[in-house]
């Protein structure tokens, strides 16, 4: 008689995983405490509620509309969104936030041979890896600023301000980088630029080989919406819409659209509160300054600081005893580094009172 | 002196795409016309609004929360599902709709040399090719069933029932399948069982090769929203985290977690509302056969139908002149049907209506 093993003893469950799935190492996110009550500087977050008109969209959202399928495009969202870079609708694409949006990008420019710094926002080695993409690292300089020059590939990435770093390249560097790279597709993530450096959008015209990549995360406080989107010539955002149509025909939801439109609309609110979040960054600068922190100059909505004498994981391990988030990387060259999210004045008054105090306990 | 090109005319601009941009060829998603007016029987959407307890979890929703980050594995979406089915949280699996849950599925447990039949949601040759995954395409029947005892690779892609013939297989078809592949993944898509299949959730427990992908677009009305989840053991789950989280780490935003779980929850409305569909679904089938049409039998929210001697082409721009959108694939074996998703009693009766003028009318 035939031995019959069961079925749940047959092999190891991990065999059942593509090659992929097994060797990928996935890109790990700030955390999200579940309790209540703490000070959140671990993921840039914005400390302010999202525009009055967004809050509004989505009071008026008419939830019977959901049975139908959302706009595939991103509808109202596109328009606005176009609108407010001045750009016809050709030149924008919709997708369920930059990630997203950054994820297609990979798959629908790069064969490979591509180059982003050695330290950036740690989710481009993930993309790379995902859709099988060779790259090379660029080593930022001692003053962790990009050497401009050496960025050289056949497809480019850039954070602009760079993440974690914080620090911007001018608009005369990025266009450098188009310029000697004029046949790859240059990515510029722009999550960070309202926050003060200057956005390449308006370059979009000019350069056939620039993709510009946005989020409402930050700069419009809608982290929790899922909303992002690329400007670029016609034939890349028809390459993006080609990924997106072989993944998910309708990757950004109907209230999305419309709270995401709505959000960018009022970019008079986007401007003030933009405003409100630098005042406090320069704020804490010189508060962590004054404390003997080396803090790398922001054009973002965190600060990443260093301070000698002091391990930057024995102080994030204490904030968090404070209920104070940040983040920090266990990397070469920043691992010294924390990186902090600008808060309102009064939750970077209490993480300064709490550095203040870790400082000066005995030990 | 040297001459210098400009960026402009240096290549074709196609040459800026990946070669997976440049070779794929993409889904196509039934028409979303933009016209208000028109009797939209083409994409299977619910002609019932959501459940009252969606409804209000939108309306009750706190926009303001939308500054922080969602939860990035569904949160109360996940709860629901896992209550539903009465299964624990570490078995669900929630993305931007099912289409997303399936293009991970596919990325996280296929390597190649997988089987679907050829007829069948023709998005999955499309994620086969985007991920690079090798594919065979068993025929159905003459009668458009399954042969269940051929289906053996390794890999299994069962839309159940099946698109866009609407035939079920029963559960313990379902069951033979898994057993007769059990070193390999065996997805099965109930998007439509709602309407009158067995789901395969039941058998989780006792197959560590099942996963179940679900979707809220149909049964819950919730097209809209962008809300699917799979059901498998922990280490399928933990296969599909592994591709997300290599991908987007967030890819479900707060309101769709909040309105999915209620409506999740109010079962009694999702099998009132689905109880409605089925039956104007026997109604309309009725009054088709009627009429002369072969009628496939039906487990869906849709049927699949034909008629002798009226060419469906013809048949289909007849009715959108009348305002009426079906949907028709030009492809061997099913050009002659359309795929009529069931409306209210009112919108089939004027399909009904429709083609018998169309019928009646001299050529």
């Amino acid at each position: 008689m035939q031995h019959r093993q069961t079925t749940n003893t047959r092999r190891n469950v991990n065999d059942y995983l593509s090659r992929k799935a097994k060797e990928i190492s996935p890109y790990a996110a700030g955390a999200q405490p579940k309790a209540g009550g703490v000070i959140k500087l671990n993921t840039n977050e914005n400390p302010y509620p999202p525009s009055p008109e967004a809050m509004r969209a989505m009071a008026d959202f008419n939830a019977a509309a959901l049975r139908l399928y959302p706009r595939p495009d991103g509808g109202v969202f596109k328009t606005a969104a176009a609108n407010v870079h001045n750009l016809p609708e050709s030149y924008v694409f919709c997708g369920n936030g930059s990630d997203e949006v950054l994820g297609f990008a990979f798959d629908a420019f790069f064969d490979g041979n591509i180059m982003f710094p050695d330290i950036t926002y740690s989710f481009y080695p993930v993309w790379a890896d995902l859709f099988g993409i060779s790259y090379n690292l660029l080593p930022l300089g001692d003053d962790f600023t990009i050497p401009v020059d050496r960025l050289k590939a056949d497809g480019i990435v850039l954070a602009n301000p760079n993440a974690p770093t914080g620090i911007a390249l001018t608009l005369s560097e990025v266009e450098q980088v188009l310029k000697q790279n004029e046949n790859a597709v240059v990515i510029v993530d722009e999550a960070y630029a309202a926050f003060g450096a200057q956005s390449a959008a308006p370059l979009v015209n000019d350069y056939p080989n620039l993709l510009v990549v946005n989020t409402l995360s930050k700069s419009h406080s809608l982290a929790g919406l899922r909303a992002g989107y690329a400007l670029g010539q016609p034939h890349l955002i028809g390459g993006l819409e080609r990924i997106k149509d072989s993944f998910n025909s309708y990757p950004v939801d109907s209230v999305a659209q419309a709270v995401a439109a709505a959000a960018l609309n009022d970019t008079a609110y986007t401007n003030e509160t933009a405003a409100r979040i630098v005042a406090t960054r320069e704020r804490t600068t010189a508060a962590l300054a004054k404390l003997g922190f080396n803090v790398l100059p922001s054009k973002t909505n965190f600060v990443f600081a260093t301070r000698k004498k002091i391990p930057a994981a024995d102080l994030q391990a204490y904030l968090e005893t404070q209920n104070i988030y940040v983040r920090r990387w266990d990397k070469p060259r920043i691992s010294e580094y924390l990186r902090i999210s600008i808060g309102t004045d009064a939750q970077m008054d209490a993480l300064i009172d709490a550095i203040k105090s870790f400082i000066s306990s005995p030990v």
